[in-house]
């Protein structure tokens, strides 16, 4: 894989993982359109790369992301201004498009969450498949006291948290901790700041366990399940299961398992 | 606004709030057909007028709602024995296009539940943006104990609690407090009964921050997010972004934030 | 109602109750393809019995369910390598179908979870309308740590639990106990191993106060408010409401309210 060049993010791979680090730090790596459209390019790569397995997402400098860039917004502004009428439109809907495309992203996601978790960054805490946050990570929702709204992370914020918070948090403009991010089901790990790391080898760990296509069929399967009829889905999941057991990992899975001994994805993560 | 005349509710507008309160205290405020119909027109003006950004629901004489009424039902049996054979599933039915349209009130709908909040009341409490509950409420389905289905509000429990408790709660006629009720996710925060107001101040106080026009638009994507596909949610949610980017409220927004001052609308709930 | 004999399952009838206990303990109540067509029976012969009001669900021996059984996996693998194309794809589509009558069991369906809970296991557990768990029981998905996937119960671990921790909990193959069962969702209660049957008779003395037919018509009710337009449920909810409360048990519940007396299903569980 070739990792595309960025300004605003820090690209490193280790093996089968790639850490993306949002850099922005001097703005609490607000989200600016660069940095969307290096995110998407980025996982345009690991969507391409299937030894990749696992993508960690983290801010430098202490803070995940404050929420979009107001410098950005400025130029949406001046487009505007020059009669470009769709300028804001699409600059959110962009986001949006980079929101569902790590959604559906192949490998597993996990978000490393401190500091500043707000708007856009609280959208990407979303739709992480393992989300670790600190203790004292501070969540909100900001948008409807700055007079917009939390446009393209709406639909996320439902499914992570289901309606009920999702309501209440959206309209009160609420702020609130990563104990109590846990306690709402929108992070799956609480620790404090200096355990964070110790949380994520523990994810990385048990990731290697598990069979890399096996998991993205699964994946898939899961995403599947919000929008296809019962039956249909199940049809698809009963084809996929028969693909995963007569393929290279059922084989190797079941032979293991027999053996006793792990199977060979769990040395090459 | 004119608010309508009402024999069933107390009504009191208090700037920005409408204060509603179920006021049949020696039925624990039953949901009486004039009720409904009286909460039905009350919604219609609070949908007329964009100057009210809440509504706060609760009960007089500390209940906030027992159930249905038994003597409507009389009302209703009678009609059926008179050849009227859809007498009870217009009864019924009428209650829930008053859910319908609680749930989509385009304020912010806070309820202060206490005392008995039962089958009709217990579905009120899962329609709320903001539901804020004494410890020791008692909430229950209590329907098919006495033979009857919680017919209206059963697709507002699942909303509200997912199936998993739904079908635990419904299925065995369970009754729970207000403690219990905030560990099921059916509300959001949980006090003694002497604290309640408090912490309706500060939810009123949290709402002052939030942009009106903005929590309306907001409130309504939620909602979307259930019903249509995310595309079509994600596309819309950038014509309202851009909206609200470009109108009165985005402008006030971004300019108090750039003062470092409340906005204006933080001075007028 | 005639029972179907069985040969991996144990069937007894206390009254209202059927009691259903897998019965494979030297292989952790593993699930054959016997033991899928025998819950399929045995589930049919409930649906055609409506004074059957609950089914018990658990395994001999101190587990509840293990998973898939590898013996027929070698029967499916000989089918398969025979030039059967559609022996693995058959055998897991026909758990799922099993799940699936399980899921809308007209009767109420009690899971008693305790040991190994794997898997399929974890699949039936994801689908009881009340889930009672020994706190020691051991939950996980390891499908994909043996290179295959969690097929057919896929969307039922996110209609139980969500999308949010389903996607954890099967990319990671996490094990858990029966606290973080119930600290989760997945299940209801959480009780020693030794008060697990103090819990059960407590459920079951909770369903005897429920109207038989009126819990049939809400858990289906309830289901479908998953797959269908609300309009369509309120209505539905409304011709279904005023059947029952015109019905026997409608007439019945109100008399016994009246009275103050148990309605007389309070006596026939």
């Amino acid at each position: 894989m070739a990792l595309p060049d960025t300004e605003h993010l820090l690209l490193r791979r280790d093996g089968g993982v790639l850490h993306i680090t949002l850099n922005r730090p001097a703005a609490r790596n607000a989200m600016s359109l660069t940095m969307v459209s290096e995110l998407q390019r980025s996982f345009d790569a690991v969507a391409d790369d299937p030894t990749l397995r696992a993508v960690v997402l983290r801010g430098a400098g202490g803070h995940f992301c404050a929420g979009g860039d107001i410098k950005d917004m400025a130029t949406a502004r001046a487009q505007a201004a020059a009669g470009d009428a769709d300028a804001y439109l699409r600059f959110n809907r962009q986001f949006g498009a980079m929101l569902e495309q790590a959604n559906a992203l192949p490998a597993v996601l996990i978000c490393v969450l401190e500091g500043a978790v707000l708007g856009g960054g609280f959208g990407l805490a979303c739709i992480a498949d393992v989300a670790l946050a600190a203790d004292d990570a501070r969540f909100g929702l900001p948008e409807t006291s700055l007079g917009i709204l939390p446009a393209q992370i709406a639909p996320f914020v439902v499914q992570r948290v289901g309606l009920t918070q999702a309501r209440r948090l959206a309209l009160t403009g609420a702020r609130f901790d990563g104990r109590k991010a846990a306690h709402w089901g929108l992070v799956h790990e609480v620790a404090t700041a200096a355990e964070l790391d110790t949380l994520l080898t523990e994810t990385l760990d048990a990731l290697r366990h598990c069979a890399p296509a096996a998991n993205r069929a699964t994946k898939a399967l899961l995403l599947k399940t919000l929008v296809q009829p019962l039956d249909q889905v199940l049809d698809q999941a009963a084809a996929d299961f028969a693909a995963a057991v007569t393929g290279d990992e059922g084989a190797e899975g079941t032979l293991a398992f027999i053996q006793k001994r792990a199977p060979r994805w769990a040395e090459e993560i």
